[in-house]
């Protein structure tokens, strides 16, 4: 059917389901969480449906002092979880050792009163913790994180009670699968799947997880930076672009200017590479605590000036678990039925690379290219060439290539700015998978680091999800 | 139905059919276009089915000199129809007499041939051209549009015979309704109906006219500056971000210098503010031709720098008729129900106030909301928020207003940072509207300039058309 006559064809379409994602959440021996740590999650009833958790809590337990390191949106509309969070880890000099987390309301350009409840849980989590030996000048030691509409204030009364159960007998902290289960759950918005993950790695012999939850379906494509005010504050300056949510934890010791560094080159390779909808959420947060409960009393904290083999392996460690965590968004993005790598190769510089992937990533003709299983390079082509670089980018020497993931032979469809003769039926074969890569190459050569974005299709299923959120 | 179970319900909707728009074509008098040009439109064979025009060509045969203006795609991509007219305006420091266009294929990504192509299309409408008596360097004075497929190559012989046909006594061109009509109409893509319009305009006293079209409906997101080279080229460096193609004529004298200025700045208010899916083409072109056919013999040509006065009424008759054009293509956008006006005041600089309106206006969860006739104000502030700007936002100044068409009261949602209590059953009258407004007041005062974008929503209809594009 012609183009034009189909805009005037009124009718149904079918819409293709969203493949089940719940096989990516899978149990996982609790002997591979670190230690330390205690988790749950809890029913406070900010979201309606009787059950649902909507409040998690991540206590450090360690003996040793816990570092606490993030990276915040940088949307001008920051609200207000975001702005305590920084204050708590501003005032303290990167160390915190809590985290309190609502799912079902964002508290967000929710003024003085967001301001007032986002405190609130602070402090009623602060008096869950043990007595700490290090103590901190205002004595706040948790980090907050909400998500959900924008433009309401938290019932908070049903927030703090929640927070208040665990002291009064009801207490479900843990450090068991299901503890770290009712966390992540508690995260959750449209996500169809808990987002949970766990890792070890040895530094000098000795052996340190890693585990950690996200979440994030919709309002996906976070720019985040470290804190913008206290010690650990960087110029938050960066290009443009859910609220994505997330938290790390090691049982490492790392110091807090140390962990501050490697998250923000982690967050960079992972959570600020990629996209659903390119659209940037005023709550995006990832946390990472180190709480050195594995490392025995005579091992330093892991520092950069000091060891810089050891942090080095932390950073690398810390990088992949990271875009493993991110990767489960975009998996579970809002009407997704593909995951799409983007990978940009040869061009003047990272920074290049990655505006150039994050475009390409946000097309909207791409994305519906995509979901149309259509191998259409012109509109990739398109996007490419719609970035200014720091350096005019040579058309003549671009190639692209879609590289499947079952392992067989990639398919070239431009060389050297030349279209190839495109086989259609492996080109459909290709973009039938549910997961494959594309590859742009700007002919750079291999000098530049490559930047690699993660992305998802743009469906009928999206438009439906966001046609009515509200409803 | 919660949001989480509508990802797994798999099923059909309904689309809601795209309003018809061809009521936004209607016939214009004769007498409204500018005198000395002749234009036609034919059908020779790029579009397959018989009858479909595809090859327009615009004469002017006006004994001054006809001055050429021209804002180009800043795609690194630019397609050779694009490099080839950029080279006829510079060798011929702003003069060129004619212009042919071809729909259906963009002559885009087509390495030699396809700039062999384009300079046969010129070559072959030169001769179509009255001898002049200003004379040219290089003898070319045409100037060419492609609009279309990217990667494959013209139909050439088809394209110059229907160009010859117009030396052979099937000539059809003219200067009535119908011969402007046929140009438009060659233009089109998924253009659903023929964009034209004209305007008079008087200055000392004389009456001129100025008529134009435009074709786009996807890959629109334009971001056109003037040539990159020749006298007239500027550092084209600008924000990020179809193919739109467009053309205006008038019959006054303008210098080709003034003439540049006026259509630069006139852009950027008009072309370079619309949006429908985000996406900057390879071909994005507007030119201007002015013929002084309806000046005598001794009036000068206007020059900004020798009659300011008669420049700045030229400036502001082009930038408002140009206005006009762009929001045609919006009005036509693939899958449009929706034509939104995006108004940001109050921004630090004009260029914010753009940067945030651009931004606004290609946000995914913001055009669904849309199409979903939901207020939602919330996903309005994150993407206004999203942007660097040159001076800090100040979250507390900031208002966000639902302005109707219909003349009945604006709804303030958002004022001074502090969400309304919004009218849900106002708000839906509001946004069930087919036009309506989004004001957003950074709250920085009147003293900047207000910048206004031109989008649409984002449908089912959308994802079903780019679903598919080449099947």
């Amino acid at each position: 059917m012609s183009r034009i006559l189909k805009r005037f064809f009124s009718s149904t379409v079918t819409i293709k389901p969203t493949p089940s994602k719940t096989h990516h959440h899978q149990p996982i021996p609790s002997s591979n969480f670190p230690s330390g740590y205690l988790l749950t999650g809890i029913h406070a009833g900010v979201k309606k449906k009787p059950g649902l958790l909507d409040v998690g809590l991540i206590l450090s337990t360690s003996s040793r002092p816990t570092s606490a390191a993030a990276c915040f949106t940088k949307n001008a509309f920051k609200a207000a979880p975001v702005l305590v969070s920084e204050q708590v880890i501003a005032s303290n000099a990167g160390r915190a050792r809590a985290l309190v987390v609502n799912s079902g309301c964002a508290n967000a350009v929710t003024g003085k009163q967001g301001m007032e409840d986002a405190w609130a849980m602070v402090k009623e989590t602060d008096k869950l913790l043990p007595p700490s030996s290090s103590g901190t000048p205002d004595g706040h030691e948790t980090l907050v994180m909400s998500t959900g509409v924008i433009g309401q204030t938290l019932p908070i009364s049903k927030i703090l009670s929640a927070i208040r159960s665990q002291r009064e007998g009801q207490a479900s902290l843990g450090n068991d699968f299901a503890a770290w289960e009712r966390a992540a759950k508690a995260f959750m918005t449209t996500d169809t799947f808990p987002k949970l993950r766990s890792r070890s790695f040895t530094i000098h012999g000795r052996e340190y997880k890693l585990a950690g939850m996200d979440k994030g379906a919709g309002m996906i494509h976070p720019d985040m930076g470290p804190p913008s005010i206290g010690p650990m504050a960087a110029g938050a300056k960066g290009p443009l672009h859910a609220t994505l949510l997330g938290c790390i934890m090691t049982d490492a010791a790392v110091s807090p200017a140390s962990l501050q560094r490697a998250l923000t080159y982690a967050v960079e390779r992972s959570f600020n590479s990629i996209s659903v909808d390119g659209d940037m959420s005023t709550n995006d947060t990832i946390i990472v605590l180190a709480n050195g409960a594995a490392a025995d009393a005579a091992t330093p904290e892991i520092d950069d000036a000091k060891d810089k083999e050891a942090y080095e392996i932390f950073k690398k460690e810390l990088t992949e678990f990271a875009i493993d965590l991110a990767k489960l968004v975009v998996r579970d993005g809002e009407g997704a039925t593909k995951f799409v790598t983007v990978t940009v190769k040869g061009a003047p510089t990272y920074q290049d690379a990655h505006l150039i992937a994050s475009r390409v990533s946000t097309s909207a003709l791409v994305k519906t290219a995509l979901y149309g299983e259509d191998a259409n390079w012109g509109r990739i082509l398109a996007a490419t060439g719609s970035i200014p670089l720091s350096a005019p980018l040579h058309p003549d020497k671009v190639s692209v290539t879609f590289v499947p993931s079952d392992g067989t032979a990639s398919l070239p469809v431009l060389v050297n700015g030349e279209p190839e003769k495109v086989d259609e039926v492996r080109a459909k074969e290709i973009l039938s998978l549910e997961d494959f890569e594309v590859v742009v190459d700007l002919g750079g050569g291999d000098k530049a680091e490559v930047a690699r974005y993660y992305t998802c299709d743009f469906s009928y299923e999206y438009v439906r999800i966001n046609g009515d959120y509200r409803s």
